[in-house]
């Protein structure tokens, strides 16, 4: 058995990589949002801190009703305490979630839809 | 206080992101390694998983002897008990190295030169 697990990644909507790359620290997913669209789900964690890192585009996200521009380079880091609402993507391509488990990601999720 | 923290990252050979971003649940550093140019550095962790992710171009990973192509979009995770040396870049200019805290980051590392 290989102590490595190795994945290409098409440019599909999302891409989840935990169950693919067997992951026990960080759920990670690749996103692309086409211009225009907006992922409008308001949510906050307890205690997992989340990690945008923008691959390319440009685009926004809301956090506690501040407005943050996010451009290709861009590494976000939210904290748990905090509700990060609608990514709007204008050329936004590619966005990175990365956030830890400590316990299951359900019971770490609080989570309203808009 | 805001309860995000966001930083551009430019072109350097490394940056780690752990002190800008104030991150709790994982070492981040964005590596730029010029054609031709290695990372003889075999090493291995006790507890923490790497997570690769190859932002741009092309090179080849040494690990436990085997040796892996990477290539743009790749994703690789490398479990605990992996040694993983010298990263080896064509035209790799990119890499992100992500990995878990469990307990200290020296504590936690088993390293040694090549």
């Amino acid at each position: 058995m290989n102590n490595f697990t190795k994945v290409s990644v098409a440019q599909d909507a999302r891409t989840e990589l935990h169950d693919k790359l067997s992951l026990t620290g960080a759920e990670i997913s690749v996103n692309n949002l086409p211009a225009g669209a907006g992922v409008p789900f308001v949510h906050s964690h307890k205690k997992n801190e989340e990690i945008y890192i923008i691959l390319s585009g440009k685009g926004k996200a809301v956090i506690d009703d501040e407005t943050v521009e996010l451009n290709a380079g861009d590494f976000m880091r939210i904290a748990p305490s905090a509700k990060d609402s609608s990514l709007q993507g204008t050329i936004l391509q590619s966005v990175l979630y990365v956030f830890r488990l400590r316990k299951t990601l359900l019971k770490d999720t609080q989570q309203m839809m808009l």
